[in-house]
């Protein structure tokens, strides 16, 4: 499994991209040089790059690098070993370049999300016949080692669920219109403008990314093939200050989560991944964690529960992941990519739509007028839907006023109807706002 | 690096000792037998055993394994290609062991902290030259894997510190102390009831434990050679009641930490390693870790903060680690003990000690009469210690009374020599209580 080249002396990198992350791995490859080069049997040398444009500044000695225009033509480099994927997408040249690595028989390290939540189970397969490492730490929860703990550290177990806080700016967002009580648009528009949330915010705050990184960590802690379409996304945009309030009051805090689940009853195996805004225990760790941070927690047979925390995105971070992966390339240690052979990746069917079962937390917007409260409790009973508890305040005939329920365990398909008979109801003036609460510790 | 066995088709484990950890191992071989055959080339298979007691029920088959009465007869067992040591002691059978299995060219995988605190760069040396693994992911916080992140995952950092919560019996004590407000004696006699606590109690509550635990994690941090005899070790038996209260006071916690910062200037490296109670914000992530649970903070200077959060003890996260390391070894992946090879391993010396800087709490007891307070912030003033803060409450002349005091930025000298004084003070009627506050985030 050693890393051979021409020269027997460096493993030879060549990287696709140089926007912060790949900019970030060339100033980490030479600031760290002398770890480096104690902890590697030979030196990690970048010999080519390619890039969009040639005389942007980057505040990076590139001089010594050849330049490729065309980042596939990295692949068929002659002194290229690796190929180091930070152009993003999830087809176009980054695909074109890691399918011709791969042929070419060239190591891959990508923090490409997208890409391996399309392609990720035919992309590993490739990988694994040509003999060579298809690795993608970054790509998921940034510097932390989540891929490496949960394919190595904690592959012993017979993993239960994982979730996890997977998009810092999500996280940051809900962080602060928690500390100031803004509503969403505001601090979008302010995040936006501190760098922390793209121009086209989508991706992040309506949980693309999140789905993304969970179909991956699905696929490492079940042993199954890469899902994407299988998971049920929402985001923050329906998130309001009102929510969070009473999230406060209710003892939560809410969070952006994405998490997956091994239902399975004998024969019948069903995988249940969901990513959306959700009510969690103002005592749970993972309620603790706030800012850009990421956490992912995963439950083990025998270990019980991990949890791992950290810098979920920015320069450091994923140039520090992607030159793990690149140390475990010089290092000898390659594994199949998704941990299991992929000939041995399991096609789970994914949960139906509205099996998920548990408390809910469902924000009505009403005119209060006598009988109003008894005509939605009413709607509650006739699903069958029992509540935990309800908050009505400010209270002023007439008056538009939020009531809130929380509900004991209820399946989704139940609360939809709910929620499908409270819009017919005349004096509920907006579509109710729902939530799953979740009980983790 | 593959494992040689002469069958070709297993990976075959003896196990010396089967006591909680062993037997767990060979329950998890057993149970998750399916994921490990998914996820190794090749399966698992424990061939032999070895304990004092071949009688007692242990509510596993072991009738299908060789039994060993001398558990150093395991490394010279034909159908062992790995052995497992989880007899324990740094030093009788399981060292002779160990060596002897490096001896005869077989892989070791330990959970034993206090052999490698004591002998661990020597083992790692003997195991490199016969090109066999010594792997010992269970012998720190359990079922973390953090060996396995710091070695590998977050090896493409210059690590800054580490520091953790390395004892889950002291844990256990300082969070029921908090939550029950009783003393330390009494809670450690219920842990002990409870098995949280051995009946020999001092490796756990004087921090013996806790440092052989941060000795190894230093090593592998900052690439140096082990350094058990420089750490400064105190445990939990000072920590009163009071002192809980205190700390809520102040918007602290108390916890039992181990410590570990590389202090480089220049040409002078010193490794400052401390195992001790100390003050944490009561908002710090780490503040939060209670109970049994671990956690192992790490600083890179590229992924940042890290944080790694799991159960420290017990035989299904014991297990866990035990059988990721032998997974490891069957996929071939072998690196050298400590990350970097043993000889490239630094001998980086000991901070002196009294050099640490930091506030400090400082709790004396004195008898209330007027002058006392003078007389006490006098001996600060005069050792230049710039006082935070000072609490003195419930008075009336005669009584003894605590006075708290917390320090702005002080040496660990400075501090003992106020101590000194202030044991000199008639009016001070016990040794004052000190404690370092640490301002982690």
């Amino acid at each position: 499994m050693a890393v051979e080249n021409a020269s027997g002396r460096a493993l030879r990198v060549g990287i696709a991209g140089l926007g912060t992350v790949g900019v970030g791995v060339v100033r980490l490859l030479a600031e760290n040089r002398d770890i480096l080069l104690q902890h590697c049997p030979w030196p990690i040398e970048v010999t080519a790059v390619s890039a969009r444009d040639r005389r942007k500044n980057r505040d990076v000695d590139l001089s010594k690098f050849d330049w490729c225009d065309d980042p596939v033509a990295l692949a068929d480099h002659p002194k290229v070993d690796v190929v180091v994927e930070v152009i993003g997408g999830s087809g176009g040249a980054a695909k074109a370049l890691i399918e011709r690595a791969i042929a070419k028989g060239k190591h891959v390290v990508t923090a490409n999300k997208a890409l391996l939540a399309e392609h990720g189970t035919a992309l590993a397969r490739s990988a694994e016949q040509a003999g060579v490492a298809l690795a993608y730490e970054a790509a998921v929860a940034g510097g932390i080692p989540i891929i490496k703990s949960m394919r190595e550290g904690l592959a012993a177990n017979r993993i239960e669920h994982v979730y996890g806080i997977l998009n810092g700016t999500c996280n940051y967002i809900l962080t602060q219109m928690r500390e100031t009580g803004r509503e969403f648009a505001d601090v979008l528009a302010e995040a936006q403008q501190l760098g922390y949330a793209e121009a086209d915010p989508s991706f992040d705050v309506d949980g693309i990314d999140a789905a993304h990184k969970l179909s991956i960590l699905t696929a490492v802690a079940f042993g199954c093939e890469v899902d994407f379409a299988g998971i049920k996304i929402s985001g923050i945009r329906n998130v309001s200050a009102m929510d969070i309030e009473y999230a406060s009051e209710l003892g939560y805090r809410i969070k952006l989560l994405g998490l997956s689940r091994l239902i399975d009853q004998g024969a019948e195996r069903r995988i249940e991944q969901r990513v959306h805004a959700c009510m969690v225990p103002q005592n749970a760790l993972i309620a603790k964690v706030d800012g850009v941070y990421n956490a992912v927690v995963t439950q083990g047979n025998f270990v019980g529960q991990n949890v791992a925390i950290g810098r979920g995105a920015g320069q450091g971070p994923t140039a520090s992941a992607v030159v793990s992966d690149l140390m475990d390339i010089a290092r000898g240690r390659i594994l199949p990519a998704f941990s299991a052979p992929a000939d041995t990746l399991k096609k789970i069917p994914a949960a139906p739509e509205g099996s998920h079962v548990g408390p809910f937390y469902i924000r009505t917007m009403v005119v209060d007028r006598p009988g109003v409260i008894a005509e939605v409790a009413a709607i509650m009973r006739d699903e069958n839907v029992s509540l935990e508890s309800m908050i009505q305040r400010a209270r002023s005939p007439g008056d538009r006023v939020p009531v809130v329920f929380t509900t004991h365990e209820t399946s989704q398909a139940q609360v939809s109807r709910v929620v499908q008979k409270l819009g017919k109801v005349s004096a509920v003036v907006e579509p109710p706002h729902v939530m799953s609460i979740e009980q983790l510790s």
